[in-house]
């Protein structure tokens, strides 16, 4: 795997477990938690679900928001032609200023494709 | 169709064709025309991209936005259990603050079923 | 009470109803869920709990939540000098495009007082 | 002067008395007074500053500070071909969600050229 | 000091001061007089009034801004237990948008403790 | 050139080089065309636009995007006066969530003056 990916996926990981073995965090627990649930495949899979979760997340440009739904894209099988139809949206809705993480996202798409 | 979904539409296509028929009015002519292809079937299929427009339009919180791609969703055949999971993933992504949006819109929705 | 004031607990009333008695709806319910929970008195009392609410809301910049805190707010106690230095961090951090929404929102404080 | 920019006028002037005379209202009555500071003749003419401030307006989707930016740049002598081209900015830069927006705007330019 | 905590402070101050001796700076200086104005004691304690900078620096998810009122809470004695319950307020009203930015606010608070 | 300025620029142009050499690209590069065209002389003359762009950037506060039209106000001839009067607009109407950017500006800026 990439060291991009490798890194982003390491931080993530190492501050999610200190935020839930924080003390005190039953909201954010409970918002970690219906973060899983909502992705799961029910009236709309999973897979369509991870793409609205990463046209929310490029519009509201958060990269590492955006990162991680990349990375669950890429494991729902979302082909480039797909992705670059979702850059598409994001960048219309979004305006250009969506620009700047479209330029971040399609590199760390091309590092998934060789990981 | 309820009086809401045609006072929506009117004024919508009423000042759509002010703008479209305005001077010097170039940039706009071709980010509409941009609109319209975006959301053609393509790698992703027109129905899919409508639901993108959509949760794009909820985390936002453009109202006026979320009725037309209500509108579009509605008929592309969304369903309204699938309808909740996007209002699901527009909620979780986008917070609480897209509550009253959500409330706005389930109101648009029920008017579109019965239409 | 006001009739504005009415009318606003009246529509949240009646499409939270409706969302909470649609079908296949579970991630919402929780969404509704944690938000009651959140703002109950913990290492934080409530009553500072809801000023937060309403600083975000305001610099989030949406109407009917800052309404919504407002009610909260004032059922805690929180009297109009307080309430202005919210109004004041909130045109601060958010910028004097949180004006016409601090204008509204004085409005409404008002009418509250008078209930 | 037609019934919109007369009530838009009476509602701002009405509630910007109330936050200007309310107590314990400082900081609000000292970003008023920057507020004022700001688009005066400078560096920039007044002129060009309005339209900074109008498509700073745009992009953040504020139709009350869109239509007061609106009204100055009507009295500075912008021209419709000057308004579509910032139009064309904020609905590149800030995409398809500043549209129904645009709409909003066009409507109250066109009122503003017949007053 | 960590270096994390020393280099956002440097880095900060020394900007800082190149905004506050440019020339033509009225408008900025105004603003940053107006900033270390707002957060003094007044009805609402200086405690509480950094809390609320904070809650909206989160929603708004400007990380600099985060780290400024993380350092502000820690220094008015703000407890570990309050502040997961201010980032539990700014996850539920910004969505799950706001959960990167936790991660770095709750490495960068880790770090104040051991300052 | 600083080393600031050259990296940006190589990555921004080895980026868009691949979006614009990607596959099923036709929205992206019909949005980069638009991007294009939208700055150039009018009714408005460039520089306009160019201040037009920056402050939109800086409201949205996008640091690339803010890079971006910097580089173009410097080509266009924008001076330091008025550059800090287009800081003070866009921090006015963006509130002091924009310093941070604004810091990272003036250094960039800065650069610029002497590349």
């Amino acid at each position: 795997m990439s060291r991009k990916i490798e890194e982003f996926n390491r931080y993530r990981q190492e501050m999610n477990d200190r935020l839930l073995s924080a003390g005190n965090n039953k909201i954010i627990k409970r918002i970690f938690n219906l973060d899983t649930n909502t992705y799961m495949d029910g009236a709309l899979d999973s897979r369509t679900k991870e793409m609205l979760g990463l046209v929310a997340s490029m519009v509201l440009r958060c990269d590492d928001c955006i990162k991680y739904h990349l990375i669950q894209c890429h494991q729902q099988g979302v082909s480039s032609d797909e992705m670059m139809e979702i850059f598409g949206v994001a960048n219309l809705v979004g305006g250009t200023i969506v620009i700047p993480h479209t330029r971040r996202a399609l590199e760390f798409w091309e590092e998934l494709q060789l990981a």
